[in-house]
C-alpha cells in the first residue's frame, strides 16, 4: 500500500469514528446552535459516561492504591502564581496576523502546511529544496520568532484564506485572561495545568503526610489554553480535563519502594539515541532500562509502568502506545528526564501522558516568590558538626563611617559568599582595610576591620534542609479518551448479509458508558413489566442501563448497543428466563430473571469472565 | 439563653469546626503562600475525598437511579448565549466605591451592617427608626439602585475601612469575562451556572431520548461568580462546584411516573403564606402539599423528595433542613413555582439546593435567540383538524404600488394576529381599502383588495409542537458541604479526664474520607507487616484507608482519626486477630486478620450495620 492510500485510508476510519462518536453524542461542539466555538466541546451522554469511568478507574488505580493526596484548586488564579511558575512570561506561541482582515494564524502552522505541500504537490520541486524543506519540518519546533518570520518572507507565504500579506511573528500567550474581584486591579488567568495548586500547597502537604518523603498529590480538573486556531478537532481544544500527580521526592534517593512490583514489565520505549539514529522503537523491561540509565531512576520508571498498566488496562492497545524520551533540547533546562507516554492514533503518535523529573524548579521557584520556604527536613541520627561561616558586620563603626548607606553596606556584607568573605577576611587581616563592591549603591566602599569580623565556626546540625525533586506524571485525558475510540472501534457486516457495516467500540466493561440494554423481544405488556424488573434490579446493584422498548427489530436494537460500545444486552423473550448477549462474540446465554442482574454485575465488575458464565448458562442460540 | 449568648455559642462552634477543618486540611484559602485571594478555597485531601464521596452518591442518586443524561460543557462561554440567558444584562449586585481609594464594597451588605448595628448597639434608638430600619432589612433584596442609594445617603453611610464618602450604586456583572481567541473580538466568560449548557443541546438530547418527553439531563461542574467583596467564607466563594438537574416536561402534564414511590415522605416546609404569617415551618407530607396545591405540581413535589432523601443520606440532620417557597416578588417573572432547600447552620439559614419550576423561559430564549426552533413534538394519534389563518401578500401588486418599501409592507402584513386580519378583510370587503400602519416604515399606507388575500382554512394537524417547561433542581456542593461539617461536628471529654475536647466527625461512611485507619499497637516490626498485609487486602477491596505507624500513643491516635471522621479504626495488637474499633461508640471488636478487610468492607458498604457485626464477632475490651 502506497503513502498516499494509506493517508486516504486513514482519513476514511477517523471519519466513520468521528461521525459514530458525533451522532451517538459522545460528544458534541459546543454552543452548537450559536454556530459553535472552534476547541470546544461538550461530552455529551455516553460521552460524559466514559469520561467519568475513566477518571474513577485513574482514582482507583494512582490514589486509592498509591495512597496520594487528593487536592481540588480554583481554576481562577492571581497572577503572582502564574508569574512564579513562568506561564506569565513563556506560555505562548507564535502568531501571524492577516495585515488587511486582522485575523491570526499560528506562524509554526502556516509554514509546516507550506512545508508539506510542497512536498507532496510540487513535481517540480528541486531535490535541494526539498531536503530543505524536510530538514525545516525537523527542526520547526526550535525555530525562534525571527527564524519562523524569515521563513515566511522568505517562501512568501501569505494568510491562507485571503492571500493577503502577514506580519512578523510575535509571542502570544495561551492564558485566558480575566480579572478577579471589580477594581480591575488584580488580574488572574484560568490555570494552564492543574500542577501549581498542588505546589503553592507542598507545606501543607508535607505536614499533613507527617514531615516525611516520599508522597504523591494529585488534582484532576480543568485546565485553559486560549489556542490560536484550534486544528485536530478533539486533540487540541481550548478547555481540558488534566489529571496531574506531584511525587515528591528526595533528590539523593529516588527509589521507589514497590520498584520490584512492576520491574520486569516490558513495553515500548524509543529513546534519545534510538530517535537520533532514526532506530524504531523498542520492548525493554523497565528494570533493565533504569540499570542500564536509559530511564533516569526508579520512580521515574515506575509511574511509567504504572502509566502503561493504567492506558491498557482501559482499553489503549498495547503495539500502538510507546514512551518517547525528550530531546535535550526539547526538555525543559531544569529537568532531569522526561518521557512523553505517546498513543497511535489517525492523527500520528500522540502525546498523552507526559513523564517528567522535574527536579527541584518548581518549589525552589515559589520559595523565591512566595517568601515561604518550600523545603523538607531530614532528621540526622545524632547532629552532625559542620564548618559554617560567620560574618558579623559592626553596625557601630559601619554607622558612623556610611551614615545613610550603612544598611546597603550591612546587607551586602552579609550576603557575600563563603570565597569572597574568606578574601577580604585575609585582605582585612594583611592591610587592616578592604576595597569592597556594594551593588546596591553602585560603587566600591573601603571596608575596615573594625568594621565586620568574619570567621568559621564549628556548628552543630540536626537536621538536613532540602528542596525536594518533583517527578510529575501529568495525563491529557480528553486526548486519552479520543485515542481510545480510535482503538476501540470497528465495523463488521449487518447480518442480513448486505453491503452494510456496522459500528461497534469494543470498550472493556469498566469503561462502557453503559454496562448493559434491556430489551423485550417484542412489544407486550407482560415481556415490559419482566425489563422493568430487571431494570429495578440492575439499579439496586449499581449496574447502568438502557431500557429500549420500541418496536424496532432486534437486530436493529442490537445494532445501536453495539454502537455505544454497550457490553451486554438483555433479551426478554418469556417470563421466566431471558438471554444474555455479549457484544463482541454475539454470543447468548440463558439466565432466570431472578438471577441475571448479579450475572450481569459480576462479569462487568471482572468477578467472572464471559468464559466463566458461558461455562455454567445454557447457550442460547437465536 | 439570650439571644447575645446564643450568638457566641453559635461563634464558638462555628470557630471550633473550620479551625478543625483548616487544621487538618479539609479546605486550605487558595494561594495562601501568596496571601491567598478572597473567595477562593482548596479542597485539601480529606475535604477532596468528602466532595468526591459526595458526587460519586450524587450521580447513583440521581443520574444512575433516574436514568438522567449526564454532560460536560466547558466553563469558557461565548458572550451570545449569556447574552440570551439573561446573564450579560442582569447578573450583577449593586455596588459602591470608596471616592477616595477606590475600593469597593457591595451597596446592599453596607445597609445590612448599618442598620444591624444600630438595632444592636444604639440604645438612643427612637421606636419609630427601629422600625423603619427592620423594615429596610425585610426588604433590602427588593430596594433599587436608586432607594439603596438614597438609603446610604440619609444614614450618612461611609466606607467602612477609611470612613470616606460613598460613590452612588450602580450595578457591577458578576460574571468573570475573558476573550476566546487571540483577536480580542469574541469576548466570553467563565460561565456563571451549568444549566446553559445543557439548555443550548436540548434538540440533541432529546433526540438522544428517542424523541419522547420527560427527560432529565444533569451537568456537574465548575461555576464562577466575580463576588464584589466575599464574605461568610466557604459559603459564598468566587468559584464553586454545581450539580444541576434540567427535567424536560410537557406543560399540559406535569405528573411524575414515581410520585407514589415518595409521596407519604413529610419533611419540614415553609409556604408562601406561612412566611407572610410568619408562622414557623410544617411538616407536610409532600403527597398532601401537592393534592393541596401548596406545591404546585407532582414533579417539582417528587424532586422535593429526592432532593431530601439525598441530604439526609449524606448526614444533614432532618431537622435542620427546611424547604422555603419564594415569594411572588423574589421568583423570575416566567418560574411556575420555586423552592430552596435551605439548611441551618451557625450562619442562618443557608440556601443549599435550588428547586424551581422555570416553565419554558430558557428553551424559548435561545429558540429567539439562535434561530434553531428547542421544542418537542406529541403526535396525535389520528390527525386533527384546525382551522388556520392564512394571509398571502400579492407580490406584483405591492411591488407596484409601494417599490422599494414593499418588502416591509409585505412583512408586516405576514405578521398580522388573527384579530388585526380579520379586520382588514371585512374593511377590504366593504370598502375595497384599508389603512395599515407599517411599524418598520413608522406610517400608515392604503392596502387595496388585490394587494392581498386572506382567509381562514382547514388543516389537517399530525402533532402538536410545544416548548417543554423545564424543572430544575440546582446543588451548590460546596455550600452542602460545609453545613454537613456542622452538623456532623461534635466535641467530647479526652479519655485522661482532663479539661481537653476531642473534636469527632460523625459522617456517614459513605462520605467519610477515609473509611478506616490501620494502627499496630506498638511500634515492632511484627505488627507492622501485620498492619501492611491488611492495608494490601483493603486496597484490593476498594476501601481507602490510613495507616499510622508513629510511635505516638493509641489513644492520640485515635482521637487523630477521629477527627477527621473515619469511622472505622483496626488495630494490629496481635499477629492472628486484630480489633475493629467504631468511631462514635468506641466499642471495640476482635476479628480474624484474613477476615478484617471483608468486615470493614461490609459495614461501610452498608451490607451489614455495626449492631450486625457486633453480634458477630467478640467484644473486645480495652
Amino acid at each position: 500500500m502506497d503513502a498516499a492510500q494509506e493517508t486516504r485510508n486513514k482519513e476514511a476510519f477517523r471519519h466513520a469514528v468521528v461521525n459514530t462518536l458525533e451522532r451517538r453524542l459522545f460528544f458534541i461542539p459546543s454552543f452548537k446552535i450559536y454556530g459553535g466555538v472552534a476547541g470546544l466541546y461538550d461530552y455529551g451522554p455516553p460521552g460524559c459516561a466514559v469520561k467519568s469511568n475513566v477518571l474513577a478507574f485513574w482514582r482507583q488505580h494512582f490514589v486509592l492504591e498509591e495512597n496520594m493526596l487528593e487536592v481540588d484548586c480554583p481554576s481562577v488564579t492571581p497572577e503572582v502564581v502564574l508569574k512564579a511558575s513562568g506561564h506569565v512570561d513563556k506560555f505562548t506561541d507564535l502568531m501571524v496576523k492577516d495585515l488587511k482582515t486582522g485575523r491570526c494564524y499560528r506562524a509554526d502552522h502556516l509554514v509546516k502546511d507550506y512545508c508539506k505541500d510542497k512536498i507532496e504537490n510540487d513535481h517540480n520541486l528541486s531535490a535541494e529544496l526539498a531536503a530543505e524543506l524536510r530538514h525545516v519540518l525537523a527542526v520547526l519546533d526550535d525555530l525562534s520568532e525571527e527564524e519562523l518570520g524569515a521563513k515566511i518572507k522568505s517562501y512568501g507565504i501569505t494568510a491562507p484564506d485571503t492571500k493577503n500579506a502577514l506580519s512578523d511573528p510575535y509571542p502570544f500567550n495561551l492564558m485566558f485572561k480575566t480579572s478577579i474581584g471589580p477594581s480591575g486591579l488584580s488580574p488572574g488567568f484560568m490555570r494552564p495545568e492543574t500542577a501549581q495548586g498542588i505546589f503553592v500547597n507542598f507545606k501543607d502537604l508535607y505536614y499533613y503526610n507527617g514531615n516525611k518523603l516520599p508522597f504523591a498529590a494529585a488534582q484532576i480538573g480543568q485546565a485553559f489554553r486560549n489556542e490560536i486556531s484550534p486544528r485536530q478537532g478533539l486533540l487540541r481544544v481550548r478547555e481540558f480535563t488534566l489529571a496531574e500527580i506531584e511525587h515528591f521526592v528526595d533528590p539523593d534517593d529516588k527509589s521507589h519502594p514497590k520498584f520490584s512490583e512492576i520491574s520486569n514489565l516490558e513495553f515500548l520505549m524509543l529513546t534519545r539515541e534510538d530517535q537520533v539514529s532514526e532506530r524504531p522503537a523498542r520492548r525493554i523491561p523497565i528494570g533493565v532500562a533504569v540499570l542500564e540509565g536509559i530511564v533516569n531512576n526508579e520512580t521515574l520508571g515506575y509511574f511509567m509502568a504504572r502509566v502503561y498498566l493504567f492506558l491498557t488496562h482501559i482499553g489503549i492497545d498495547k503495539d500502538r502506545l510507546r514512551f518517547r524520551q525528550h530531546q535535550a533540547n526539547e526538555m525543559a533546562h531544569y529537568a532531569a528526564d522526561c518521557w512523553d507516554a505517546e498513543i497511535e492514533c489517525t492523527h500520528d503518535w500522540i502525546e498523552c501522558v507526559g513523564i517528567a523529573d522535574r527536579s527541584a524548579y518548581d518549589l525552589r521557584a515559589h520559595t523565591d516568590h512566595s517568601g515561604t520556604p518550600l523545603v523538607a527536613h531530614e532528621k540526622y541520627p545524632e547532629p552532625r558538626e559542620v564548618e559554617k561561616l560567620v560574618i558579623a558586620p559592626v553596625k557601630k563603626e559601619l554607622g558612623l563611617a556610611f551614615k545613610g548607606s550603612q544598611k546597603m553596606v550591612v546587607e551586602a556584607l552579609e550576603a557575600m559568599g563563603e570565597k569572597e568573605a574568606m578574601e577580604m577576611k585575609a585582605t582585612l587581616e594583611a592591610k587592616g582595610e578592604a576595597d569592597f563592591k556594594v551593588c546596591t549603591l553602585d560603587k566600591n566602599v573601603t571596608i575596615k576591620s573594625n568594621m565586620v569580623s568574619i570567621s568559621k565556626e564549628i556548628k552543630k546540625e540536626h537536621q538536613r534542609v532540602f528542596t525536594p525533586s518533583v517527578i510529575e506524571p501529568s495525563f491529557g485525558i480528553g486526548r486519552i479518551i479520543y485515542c481510545l475510540y480510535e482503538h476501540t472501534f470497528y465495523t463488521r457486516p449487518a447480518r442480513d448479509g448486505g453491503e452494510e457495516q456496522l459500528n461497534v467500540f469494543r470498550f472493556p466493561s469498566l469503561i462502557a458508558p453503559i454496562k448493559c440494554t434491556v430489551l423485550p423481544l417484542v412489544q407486550n405488556q407482560e415481556f415490559e413489566e419482566v425489563a422493568r424488573r430487571i431494570a429495578r434490579s440492575l439499579t439496586a446493584v449499581g449496574i447502568s442501563y438502557k431500557i429500549d422498548i420500541t418496536g424496532t427489530s432486534i437486530g436493529r436494537r442490537y445494532a445501536r448497543t453495539d454502537e455505544l460500545g454497550v457490553p451486554f444486552a438483555i433479551t426478554v423473550d418469556s417470563t421466566t428466563s431471558v438471554t444474555v448477549r455479549e457484544r463482541d462474540s454475539k454470543l447468548q446465554i440463558r439466565v432466570n430473571v431472578d438471577e441475571v442482574a448479579s450475572v450481569v454485575k459480576d462479569v462487568t465488575d471482572g468477578v467472572s469472565t464471559w468464559a466463566d458464565v458461558q461455562w455454567k448458562y445454557p447457550t442460547h442460540s437465536s
